[in-house]
């Protein structure tokens, strides 16, 4: 561990620290006219309050820190021909990274409308944050984002995602110090145990103590340097402190220190790849101390502003009735001397010009930023050869996520090549029996291993930290720069990242709008260790409410699939992983189960997304007395046990069962694009007989997506009443009445035709539960005739 | 800052170590027994697979080490006469704890058939994570926990939470190394910058580094001695290590530094309540390194097990297939030397027993851990006192939160010398104008502070901390200790901590079974910044979900309010702060918006929670042609702007405005306490006429809360359907077809007798619909009309 020691040089030369100045003035100028301005952007006449918007909406206090960093990035990029993206968590300085790249050319290159002139920087300033414009975060819409930044905590996860499998690429980190108290990025700073110097690249971050949140100092700007300086060492890296408010003094110590990052960062690459990884790298990370709204008013109506939590927004409102206010900013804005930094038509001169980088090295530009164009299709092996072989559906018992894990092992066996697929999961790859993949490539980690250690790699691709949100966070980093990924979680605390899923679902969303934006790899979860098998955890992991959540977002970017069986999950992974620019959602259980269809039939019913199994309905050429619906595998048992026992104690009675993978497929076709016509929904479930539907997930959501539909009046569903305990997994069902017994209940008590001995098989399916109950209570394991229990309908 | 020197003393007299490794030892006996045996509790007999568990389902793996803690803490308790509550983070150590209060002798008081005999210790055993018995963790269930520790992530939040105002406690609080993993615990270490050791009382946080998680190493046990002292002291504690495998050893250690740890807390709070909070203290914490199921098999076939994370769960299993399982079994738990520990009767001997606090010091009795026992009634204001006042509907404009936050103010007052009501927010309580509460309690800040800093002080009660998680988890803490609590939050992002909410739901909804447990305080949110006010955040900010993730929760603890105005919210608030065991979720704008009800009209609305506004309706007396529903402030202003231009253009038309504050009225009265019964609500809604339902949030909600009633064929819902930006207030209603044109388009659509002006009027709605696009786009602020839009129907 080594103390990083401030550089003592000055490495710019006067008149290249007088033009970089001049590049951070010209910088937080644009940045303050998509504030303010509306019309007069150069202040060629003097300022008028109709120049000015009438909403102002935007965030001051970040920017100039934010502005000074990528000034400094260019230098640096320029010098050492560096590719460098970079990710600003105070996303809300969008403003900055607007005016970044507006001077180094991308902007209007992207926008052509937004034209290097006084008429372009017009419309730059009048369209942020106005209607019809652009946000007011580093959004989709900015070029060379990968992270709006909008809710905070995950920009150094994104960083890291970015930095995987692409050596040559350092991501530059800018963390604010409201950010950095968020649960997310306080473990985030622990990725460092997972990035290998050899085949990766380098994340520095750069954490801006920018002294306030919206109201608050910040913790971490109210800590000694002493603590701050151990916080960093602690979490393994190399603390680099440059602080100041003094401009000259901060462009020297900033290029010092980013020119001694830059070549440790060079360093510990070159070692590593020349010699391999001895131990774990002590990465540099900057910690740059400025005041908040730095360069802006130090005071507004007496009021201490600059360096203070009143820079936050904007630090001078109330426009029309102030007219003060009004000739502040022209000042302010003056004080930046726009006539030395832009020619008569408003174009950025040469000498400024030429500090940025050029081509596809600008940031704005850099092609990682835009995964999309750098994404190349996964080789994928032929699913269909995983397939569980078997005669009869529902005779054998097979782990559906286990044979999943057989089909990924060789995804990522053959993309091994490639470095473009990853594994992620919350230590839970074992446990969700994905475990062969191990077979191919361990888990990553670089921090310190023992002899005893087992499937530990510094470049293995299955990526565990027990952080959901680290997990996700590395994912869509990933996936945004262009790679493909797979993430395996309880299904329970998957909410852990609900919010998280929000954010990337949005940018799917804008970018499906943005024509430069290309699709990228889907986001793919996978949930198992689901609900109705938390046998030993119970009730706190119990809840499958993900799907809910997920569902409230565009019908154009989420996908929830539920494959009852092996052959269907591989099915469906299979569509999963070739897919771009979707969240889906894939819940399949990783126990023993029966198994149902073979391959070619499961390809068929995945690809249709629903539909009626024949196999085990007995209403063929005809309307049947009632639907049994299905939708994952624990329901999809207990719905086929329950016809078992109706089929067995009335024979006469048709029932068809319908079973539900894509779970979309009930939606109306004007609501997803996945869903069925009425047409087409109305001949699986009828138009008015009784619907019995077993449902993985909260019933409610059944009805949500089919209150539309014909029959909607006749259905009945079941499924988690969030009534859970240790228990068995027979009792689970048992407790929220989605076993097969209720569900047979269900069916007697809906249609009439049953005859006299309807009453007594409703009778002996009660005294069943009774029976169950004291089978358990005494056991502590389900009965035989339901632990054993199969489909064996060649003889009715 | 100091570094903790390991204490030298060897402070155990060798009987006090005997006794306490003996005390252990039971522990652990009882431990393991809860998790493999279903009989012969005290092995009088040989072992048989009869007497195993069919299925084996817990956590060995972090149980000795819980156990371990708790005989030490239980000396220093006895020794120093302290209260103490043991937080397990490890919440999968349920068995170590519930082990520990069945030998203190709580468990037989709370459940006086889990007796202290042979007969007793075979039912402690037979329950655990047995059909009908008790759940695997730390759970509700289980005498002096207010931590499961299912869901990893809270424990020192939650630690932080109960410390605060209970000057006397102190909080031990065992934080995993696989918890330590996550996000909101890693950020949770910050939570010493707001603790008083003045009024507050203490938290010991002790990190065990257990070594393992599921199948992996954890990254703290696997950093530097001095990277992992320097991320501690980086954190601002004064990190202890106690390291090590040898019994005696580690008995030594552990009390000689949690004398020391002891010795230092006290003497923090004796000098900070003489002379008052120089600067912020450094708390001591303790990390303790132990083997992963220390004193359990050493090796399984062959393969290792101790130390390693096979330890996890079951070391042993797969019983009835390997007899050398059983036997292993057996010589494992007669290692601990049962018959030493037991009398004859199952009893623990009486020396042993004396190690034990007694009374209410005992871990498991500490009052503070059930807490509605403590809890007391907050001293409230008469909110009528705070009331907007004005002389008709919609006239003038008032911000609903800021009037909310003077009462809020004067529940502080009120309750300051009680110490017992605290405010929490994510550095937005005066962002959410509820800084009038500054006028009499401070934001907590015990580090450091500069002479500009405003609102803050080492004894304020508004806690922020740009962390929903640890808001969450201190207030959680708060509730469960018995005392009241107020979390204010952008609607957005409290899907931050959704996961969070479930697992306080499924603690309220599990103790209001468990006869013992009191009531506590409810669990206040107030959601602001909501959805439709996102004006300079935009479409990264816009999420109206969290509604929909609170209702799949049980009913019986779940409310949630959409006050339409100021007084309504003080209504609603008053009601919330004074109600137990729910989660409240009360969603309100904070920017000035239309008033509607006086505070009369505001107190019988908001009792009924539904019901029809008179004032605004022209069906006084028979059936309305139309029913225009709301729910919300956004929708209800569109929805009485939609009926005046309705009635202006349709003076024959009968409009019925209803206004739903109480969501849960709209549930059938059999899924929902508060929900109407069908006859009431047909009469609101009538059986057969159009219902346009203006709606705040996702749409679908309300067809999910309605499907049943017999109208609901002819609701046709309006709400957030996932499409924002940076824009006005009305542009956003208008991008989402929730504004006022909309929504009489909607009517016009659907209501057959408006007679031939209906399609002009439709036309010049949608002409305003361009028009106000082509406004704003223009402006960038509102139209005139809408933006100065009043209700004015004594002249209709």
């Amino acid at each position: 561990m080594t103390l990083a020691s401030a550089p003592q040089t000055k490495p710019l030369a006067a008149d290249e620290l007088r033009k970089m100045n001049a590049y951070w003035r010209a910088a937080n100028y644009l940045s303050v006219g998509q504030i303010y301005l509306l019309d007069n952007p150069l202040l060629k006449e003097p300022l008028k309050i109709e120049h000015v918007k009438p909403r102002l909406l935007g965030h001051w206090g970040t920017t100039p820190g934010l502005n000074f960093v990528y000034v400094h990035l260019n230098r640096v990029i320029k010098k050492n021909d560096l590719s460098v993206i970079y990710i600003a968590g105070p996303g809300h300085g969008g403003p900055g990274l607007v005016a970044n790249t507006y001077l180094e050319g991308t902007y209007s290159e992207y926008y052509p409308n937004i034209s290097e002139d006084a008429e372009g920087m017009r419309k730059l300033f009048k369209q942020f944050s106005f209607p019809g414009g652009i946000p007011s975060h580093v959004a989709p819409e900015t070029p060379g984002s990968i992270h709006e930044g909008g809710e905070l905590g995950y920009a150094v996860s994104h960083a890291y995602g970015a930095a995987f499998d692409n050596p040559d690429l350092i991501v530059a980190c800018v963390v604010g110090d409201g950010e950095a108290e968020t649960g997310p990025l306080a473990t985030s700073w622990h990725s460092n145990k997972f990035l290998n110097p050899v085949h990766d690249g380098a994340v520095l971050p750069i954490l801006h103590l920018n002294g306030y949140k919206i109201a608050n100092p910040t913790i971490l700007a109210r800590m000694s340097h002493e603590e701050l300086q151990s916080l960093f060492i602690g979490y393994g890296y190399k603390p680099y402190f440059v602080e100041g408010s003094d401009p000259e003094t901060m462009h020297q110590l900033m290029a010092a220190t980013l020119d001694a990052a830059i070549h440790e960062i060079k360093d510990i690459q070159e070692e590593a790849r020349k010699n391999g990884i001895e131990k774990r790298p002590q990465w540099p990370m900057i910690i740059l101390r400025s005041p908040k709204g730095w360069t802006g008013p130090k005071e507004v109506d007496g009021k201490k502003t600059e360096d203070y939590w009143r820079s936050h927004q904007v630090p001078l409102s109330n426009m029309a009735a102030e007219p003060d206010h009004v000739k502040q900013l022209e000042t302010w804005m003056k004080s930046y001397k726009p006539e030395e930094l832009f020619d008569g038509n408003g174009q950025l001169i040469t000498e400024l010009a030429e500090l940025a980088p050029e081509g596809h090295l600008r940031m704005g530009d850099n092609l990682h930023a835009n995964g999309g164009i750098l994404l190349r299709d996964l080789k994928m092996p032929d699913f269909r050869d995983y397939a569980v072989e078997f005669k009869e559906p529902a005779e054998i018992k097979a782990e559906a996520t286990r044979i999943s894990g057989k089909f990924l092992r060789d995804v990522m066996k053959l993309n091994l090549d490639s470095r473009n697929f990853r594994v992620f999961g919350p230590d839970e790859t074992a446990s969700n029996r994905l475990a062969d993949i191990f077979d191919v490539s361990k888990r990553t980690w670089v921090a310190q291993t023992l002899d005893y250690d087992d499937n530990l790699a510094a470049d293995g691709r299955v990526m565990e930290i027990l952080s959901e949100h680290t997990c996700q966070g590395w994912l869509e980093g990933y996936l945004l720069t262009g790679r493909h990924g797979y993430f395996s979680c309880y299904e329970a605390f998957i909410h852990i990242i609900d919010s998280m899923f929000n954010q990337h679902a949005k940018w799917l969303k804008t970018t499906r709008h943005i024509p430069w934006r290309r699709p990228i790899a889907s986001l793919n979860y996978l949930l198992t260790s689901h609900v109705w098998r938390q046998d030993h955890n119970g009730f706190s992991h119990q809840d499958p409410g993900f799907i809910d959540h997920v569902v409230n977002k565009k019908s154009e970017v989420v996908r929830v699939y539920l494959p009852p069986d092996a052959n269907c999950l591989l099915s469906v992974t299979d569509h999963c992983l070739r897919s771009r620019h979707y969240v889906n959602v894939i819940i399949a259980g990783k126990q023993p189960s029966l198994q149902y269809l073979d391959i070619d039939s499961a390809i068929k019913h995945c690809t249709k997304g629903i539909g009626i199994w024949e196999w085990a309905s007995n209403d063929q050429g005809g309307e049947p007395d009632v639907v049994m619906a299905c939708a994952g595998d624990a329901p999809t048992l207990e719905t086929l046990a329950a016809v078992d026992i109706l089929r067995q104690n009335f024979p006469d009675l048709k029932v068809r069962v319908v079973n539900v993978v894509d779970l979309m497929t009930l939606q109306p076709e004007t609501e997803h694009p996945h869903g069925l016509n009425d047409k087409d929904f109305d001949s699986l479930f009828t138009t008015d007989k009784p619907i019995i539907f077993a449902f993985h997930g909260y019933p409610w959501l059944i009805h949500r997506l089919t209150y539309r539909r014909t029959n909607h009046n006749n259905l009945h569903v079941r499924g988690y009443k969030e009534e859970g305990t240790t228990t068995t997994p027979f009792d689970m069902v048992v407790m929220n009445d989605l076993d097969r017994f209720h569900l047979a209940i269900d069916v007697i008590e809906r249609v009439p035709q049953l005859g006299s001995s309807a009453a007594y098989v409703k009778q002996m399916l009660q005294d069943k539960l009774i029976e169950h109950k004291h089978y358990v209570a005494e056991h502590g394991v389900d009965m035989p005739e339901v632990l054993d229990w199969h489909w064996s309908y060649d003889d009715v």
